[in-house]
């Protein structure tokens, strides 16, 4: 009987690989670099490798491996798509390579939808139906539990909440993403220092405006610095616009935030929540409602892999898997 | 065994019941005036007299009444909260009213939720497990099928499309039934007008600038009246910009559009399609989606009263109803 489960998280910094028990406590971990400019079957040799360092014994010891991956990619068919951050990588059928190299059933999930599944079995969302789980990070990416599945849609295309439109006051469209992701954090706070403006965000990077990023921005933030406040104010403003449209529309019982941007805490938090009460239609939509930082942090992806496997896909409603083991 | 399904529309103007088989096939219809004005209780009981007239002859053939209702209401208490259609109702507990009266299941949903599982079954979205309908009338509201399943949120307060925030050009934060519904339509003709314009649209109301409504404008628009059409225009990007939130999130298949000003046909459709063409962010999620109107037109809310019955209250996946009959 198939009892542990292989979770892979592919980043485009680093490999993660794991071992679980069917409840999802941890039993093993290793991790690799991806080296991604190495080209793509390296990587896969990389990930292999590391797969067979955690796995057990027996084959049929296996339930299956769950690979987390960026996206886009197709939930259905396990092809990679063309990750950004995955350099060469390009309709890559990484299930099929992994089945036909370890024969148990594998399932690749993108990160942001896997890690909705990890908070509501092992985080910030235990116990919860609704879920929407929002990463802010280089990019705006989301995971939604709909009454207790995973959201994909038709072509596992659902969830993209970085690309709900924002039209800005000069008239033209622009998308929360690109106005609320990390880098455009960093590129507001680099703009108006080169226009002048003072900041504490320039001596973090020693005066390297080309280094100033949004780990820079969040540690003058939290170091009291204006400008740099201002910058998180924004996109946590953005970000709470984008809320809006998710309460309405899924009418969620928690909303989780992760991601490296979602560590600068009540900087981001207050005026996206701020923002979220100020638009909503009614009370009722907020008057339970958790915003919550991410519980798992960089496990996330990780445990969502494993949850990935636990949940057939996907496919199972996750209060169902307690009759399924 | 239950082999008849009891369909009740109940709308601000018109109650309209009717009987229907398990494959939601039209077996009677009867209808009568709502009216609302002259309080909850006289309602109530013309909806009692008109359900006996559409019911079958033994207790024991009735699967189930269904009730179309104006939102807000609670469709897992079956509670009506306080309808602005429906002046005068204030949580009124119908579906304990209703089972109390004809000791069977009683379900309500509300009317745009409904709609959506109608054109699942009977119309437009016929065979699609990815559904959005739009409502475009007196307000906007929608209702979503995920995987075969109607999204009711954890209060049962999801799909409420028109409630997503639109910003405006001068920064302040409306709606997309704040801009698109169809007295927002006739208000900016008037006013339009009213500052000197010159439009057909007076003639339709034979120069009385009060009477200017939704339908009105469409049909002068239909007539070709430059400010009628630019109107129209205005609406559909509105809704196609909210089209490009709902295409990100759920990656549906098919989008449906009813209510009444869905019936001016392209001169809203062909601005919402552009606007939604032109902002989504990949062609995946538009390459094979269908944006059409209602098929049922109006006899939507009573097809879906009774689909909401035949999914035991939207419980149920709509591909299950095979097994279940």
């Amino acid at each position: 009987m198939p009892n542990q489960i292989i979770a892979v998280d592919l980043g485009g910094t680093q490999i993660r690989t794991a071992r679980y028990d069917l409840d999802l406590n941890l039993l093993q971990r290793e991790n690799t670099l991806t080296l991604a400019h190495l080209g793509v079957q390296p990587t896969i040799e990389r990930m292999k490798t590391f797969v067979r360092k955690v796995r057990p014994a027996r084959r049929d010891e296996i339930l299956g491996i769950g690979i987390s991956s960026p996206g886009p990619l197709n939930p259905f068919t396990g092809v990679i798509v063309a990750p950004p951050n995955l350099h060469g990588w390009l309709d890559v059928p990484l299930r099929d390579i992994m089945e036909t190299e370890f024969h148990v059933p594998v399932f690749i999930g993108n990160d942001a939808n896997v890690a909705a599944l990890a908070e509501a079995f092992k985080g910030a969302a235990q116990g919860c139906r609704h879920v929407v789980y929002i990463t802010v990070s280089t990019g705006i990416g989301a995971g939604i539990i709909c009454d207790g599945k995973l959201l994909l849609g038709r072509e596992g295309l659902a969830a993209e909440f970085g690309h709900i439109p924002i039209v800005l006051e000069n008239g033209t469209v622009s998308s929360v993403e690109l106005e609320a992701a990390g880098p455009e954090i960093a590129r507001r706070a680099k703009r108006a220092i080169q226009e002048g403006a003072k900041s504490k965000v320039l001596d973090i990077v020693n005066g390297d405006l080309n280094r100033i990023d949004a780990k820079a921005v969040g540690i003058a933030a939290a170091a009291g610095d204006q400008l740099a406040i201002a910058q998180l104010a924004y996109a946590g403003r953005i970000i709470g616009l984008g809320i809006v449209s998710i309460l309405h529309l899924f009418n969620p019982e928690v909303v989780v935030i992760g991601g490296g941007v979602s560590k600068t805490g009540d900087l981001l938090f207050a005026p996206m929540r701020e923002t979220a009460r100020a638009h909503v239609m009614d009370e009722a939509y907020i008057e339970h409602l958790r915003i919550e930082q991410s519980a798992l942090g960089d496990d996330v992806a990780l445990v969502g892999a494993a949850a990935l496997v636990a949940t057939d896909g996907g496919n199972l409603d996750i209060s169902e898997l307690d009759q399924r083991f």
